[in-house]
């Protein structure tokens, strides 16, 4: 009845996302973050993977590992099977690397039966999306779409090392960095498989869902100024305390976030020179929103800042504020969703196929400029948890979700791209 | 008119103050920590002036600097003036040094007359009273009082540097820091000048006042533990966002120490693993309370920890906590008060001497497990800040200081000790 048989099977591909998971900047917990040790020891056992499945291997100029399978005519267009190999601290091994592993999974199926298609494949293994190290939010792929952004040479990570030096340390050149950027002509779609990173195709029952568009989000990074004082001394009634004030804040955005279709999250809160007896002067936090709908995400702001700038004034602090990232919502165009529906169709027997939004952001919507992107979600275990230690997928959704790329894969036909 | 002249002016005071605190770990603002480099030429300016001012000078086991001028008789009992000079965190600069510098002053102005009293005067410069590089709060009255505690040295600051590692790299061994312990029979009675680091003085227009209690304290450190997440796709009522939870504790506890006769405050909290896309897994933060009254800080407690448990459970988190630090109310004994008050009387005109609390912990007392213990308050400009680079004492309120204690000390009786 398999006739979408794959010669990986579910726990191999459990195996390899364990495997490649030690590959971590921590001992203590998973965490890898461009340009390490660990994440250059993950680049080298991807690109072991990525031979061993028939694929010619390149890296390019920013550290991207890229695989490729030629199809029926050699140097003809890519479809491009991509996800990133970077991580949050203290993450999941599933987010990113599956979704690279599904892909090598897909060409090793084709390639054991010797089989090419009317067009190649390329594996892509993002090399930073997550950005945690140098707060570069997909640097890799904006690279193969844009060209690489040569301030970022600059940024620092914790330890003050510059990515520029970082860069130089694994072989990398940053001033010919530029040359990671793709043509357009060269790709014929962009397919990504993710680990659904929320709780809704768990709490339905789906093990895969086609997803409908990536949420738009706007990030900022906050700062309150209040007045530093003695814990003991300073009388509540004349305090203008920042952490107090941030507190308030926190849930204010906690509160405005709660209407349907968005959700906002503050991860990060610091108070500077912070020591038990003494009261706050500054605290700095981020503030996160997202919506599948700019509008609602825009009128969501409004209100959030409304609430934080009351806060302050009634409190007597200052706030300042700039945006450090700005998302609009990239839909996934009808054609490519309705292959990746067809293609789980085929496979699961569940019909219609889940459509879901996401609510995270993905190396698709940056490849979206260039070309025709289609996302597929796997369904996340363990309650739904993502960039989290407990992140997990089962093994009969990994080969249901390896069969369902295949399937995509050798029925693929490229949209046309309206521009 | 002014028979309690003194050769050190108010604008000598200042200048002294001033100079002291270009001793900093930090080039950017008055930060000095135990055993730093910058706290060790400190010590040696202290050091210096207490020669100059005709005293004997000792370095003890701990790095306190104790310089001695004789009584009448060599080998008196004696009158022990003392403050500390370390600091917060981008600190004021009269917090604590102001003790020392008037502390030496007093002694500079009997010296100049070659004044010998019937007891001796030793000027404490205690060596680590904030605590804020190993959490050690009063270490250094501490082991004059009861000993060095050993385990200690096993401490580290931010860089895992220990305690007995910074000690053995300024020439102390922290295997004889016991040594630094006092026998009361050495001592006539402890006295200490503060700024007072509030606004009382201030906004009464009084430029001294007399310490009746040193208030009762309990610091506690808290955990919360919530679930980690990516902030774009768990659904807000999925969520158990630790810092969310830690917001509403931090406010909860401001509201509760709003009540008359008494202060809190959150001064530290940090979210473990923070970034911007990661809801927040686990917080931790302090609790300070304080209070003149012990059973309304007992009972504070007890309603601020009933309000986190309610939270915590509401929002599925766990918390958990510790105490750190907990301090009874010293009251100063009524004697040493009056005597202190009489001082200020006698050099200000002003009478009756305020009288009143003080919401920080000071050595004082701690000393006064051992001696009687008197303390003055010198006005705090600005507004009353402290803990904070606003602070600030004026050259007049420091000279009518020097005079009060210069008086204090020449009349001092020392007082009968109920035991």
């Amino acid at each position: 009845m398999l006739d979408w048989l794959v010669p990986m099977d579910g726990p191999e591909i459990i195996a390899r996302a364990q495997s490649l998971a030690r590959h971590s900047d921590s001992p203590q917990h998973y965490t890898r973050t461009y340009l390490t040790p660990a994440h250059q020891a993950a680049a080298r056992q991807i690109e072991g993977w990525m031979r061993e499945a028939g694929m010619a291997v390149r890296t390019d100029a920013v550290g991207n590992v890229i695989g490729r399978y030629e199809g029926a005519a050699p140097g003809a267009r890519a479809l491009m099977i991509g996800s990133h190999f970077d991580s949050v601290r203290n993450g999941g091994k599933y987010d990113g690397n599956l979704g690279i592993l599904l892909g090598i999974g897909c060409v090793d199926a084709l390639s054991a039966r010797n089989q090419r298609l009317p067009f190649a494949i390329e594996v892509a293994a993002f090399a930073d999306e997550e950005g945690a190290r140098f707060q570069t939010s997909f640097l890799s792929s904006r690279a193969l779409v844009h060209g690489f952004d040569a301030k970022l040479a600059e940024r620092r990570d914790a330890q003050g090392v510059t990515l520029g030096d970082a860069m130089r340390a694994v072989g990398l050149d940053p001033a010919r960095a530029g040359e990671a950027r793709l043509k357009p002509e060269q790709l014929a779609g962009y397919m990504e498989v993710h680990i659904e990173q929320g709780p809704v195709l768990l709490k339905e029952g789906h093990a895969l869902g086609v997803v409908t568009v990536i949420a738009a989000g706007a990030r900022h990074a906050m700062k309150v100024i209040g007045e530093a004082g003695h814990a003991g001394t300073v009388p509540m009634a004349m305090r203008h305390d920042a952490l107090a004030a941030a507190a308030e804040m926190v849930l204010a955005i906690e509160r405005r976030a709660c209407a349907p279709g968005l959700v906002g999250t503050v991860g990060l809160l610091e108070v500077k020179d912070g020591t038990g007896n003494v009261i706050p002067g500054e605290v700095r936090f981020t503030v996160d929103i997202r919506s599948g709908d700019g509008d609602l995400l825009a009128a969501a702001q409004r209100e959030v800042f409304a609430d934080l700038d009351e806060i302050a004034a009634r409190r007597g602090v200052k706030l300042e504020g700039n945006r450090t990232h700005d998302v609009r919502a990239v839909p996934c165009p009808g054609a490519m969703q309705d292959q990746v529906a067809a293609a789980i169709e085929r496979v699961t027997g569940a019909r219609p196929a889940r459509r879901l939004p996401s609510g995270a952001g993905h190396d698709a919507m940056v490849m979206a400029d260039i070309t025709e992107v289609g996302m597929m979600f796997v369904r996340c275990g363990a309650g739904g948890v993502s960039h989290n230690p407990a992140e997990t997928v089962s093994a009969e959704d990994a080969v249901l979700a390896l069969a369902a790329l295949e399937d995509f894969a050798r029925h693929f036909a490229p949209p046309a791209r309206p521009r």
